[in-house]
């Protein structure tokens, strides 16, 4: 299981390290979550310079990509020649959006007719383009899923882990990270919400929402 | 407020990256939270090179230092050179640690009759050091804290925010990293845990553990 965490110029950091960290607490052979980004290194909102881990054109054989979230990313998404390496596919990819990460999910057609969870200043720039936005964290539809809110990272990290090795392993990942003497509450927040945001949308012919 | 985030090689994400981007997220002037580390660049336990932001001796300068964790804590505390850049005073700086990191604070006798917070892997070294270590995330003591358990770097961010600029800078700060529509509920859950922790541990003339 290889993880592409795809980091851009000007990215945030819990968006990126959080996932990053919780995938990389699983003990299972070939399974690793590695910073991929269009550069040699990339420098975060806050000045934090980074080195990139695998070439970009990783993220088409990876089993898993995750987009992180940042400040330029509206700027990335325009960039028709970096957004033509993606060659993703959700039929044996899991793909997922950290906020404004949810941005460049859309403009590769990888959410449509799928109810999106974003951050509150990304969220108007998605409505106009026609998503439907929910007033939530977490949501996931079959092999895509969004986040929204920095620390929902954790949710997107448990998400991949549950869907992957199953229940237990997310329990196990999140109680190496849990603040000491919260690693039961924790994992219950986490399980409710990532369990919610599987069952809430219901895979069926018209894609409707079923319950949210 | 200059504030030092002292990571070292074999760094762990979480501890030193959560803390640097909720500080970061205070819109007060002078305010900024930098990765300091003893050479140019530093690589996490997950292989994510980063760059420094400030040399080594910044931390004698910082309002705030906070010690990150890592694979190679106990190798670092050895390191005598190193230990002797730090000329750390908390009658004007405040100092954190988050996990293995209260290993350095407790080699640079910073938490002298202080009871601590750590993870459960490094508690049995400071446990046999008689450290008196809590089972709990998070516990303060004047200009010293120490927090335990990755996720818990959340509540260091805090506790720095609040005690340099209150309680509605705290929920300002969270309030940007909250997961959507666990904004509430993250406060209350923070605001609850740094308040119990400045509150548990009152000062005295002894030192003296009143309610824990």
């Amino acid at each position: 299981m290889r993880i592409a965490v795809v980091t851009f110029e000007g990215f945030n950091e819990i968006d990126s390290f959080v996932a990053l960290h919780i995938l990389n607490r699983v003990q299972h052979e070939g399974w690793k979550a590695e910073i991929v980004a269009p550069s040699d290194s990339v420098t975060s909102m806050n000045g934090v310079t980074v080195h990139t881990q695998q070439p970009f054109s990783f993220v088409n054989q990876a089993d898993v990509v995750l987009f992180g979230s940042g400040k330029l990313t509206r700027t990335v998404m325009q960039d028709e020649k970096l957004m033509s390496v993606f060659q993703l596919d959700p039929s044996w990819q899991l793909i997922g959006s950290q906020c404004s990460g949810a941005l460049i999910m859309k403009r590769l057609g990888l959410v449509e007719n799928t109810p999106i969870c974003t951050d509150l200043v990304t969220r108007p720039s998605l409505v106009e383009s026609g998503a439907q936005v929910l007033d939530k964290a977490f949501i996931s539809k079959g092999n895509i899923a969004t986040a929204g809110g920095c620390l929902s990272s954790q949710y997107l990290a448990a998400w991949i882990i549950y869907r992957s090795l199953g229940r237990e392993a997310v329990v196990e990942a999140l109680s190496y990270v849990a603040p000491v003497g919260e690693e039961q509450s924790l994992i219950e927040r986490v399980l409710g919400v990532i369990e919610t945001g599987i069952k809430s949308v219901a895979p069926s012919r018209h894609d409707k929402l079923t319950a949210v």
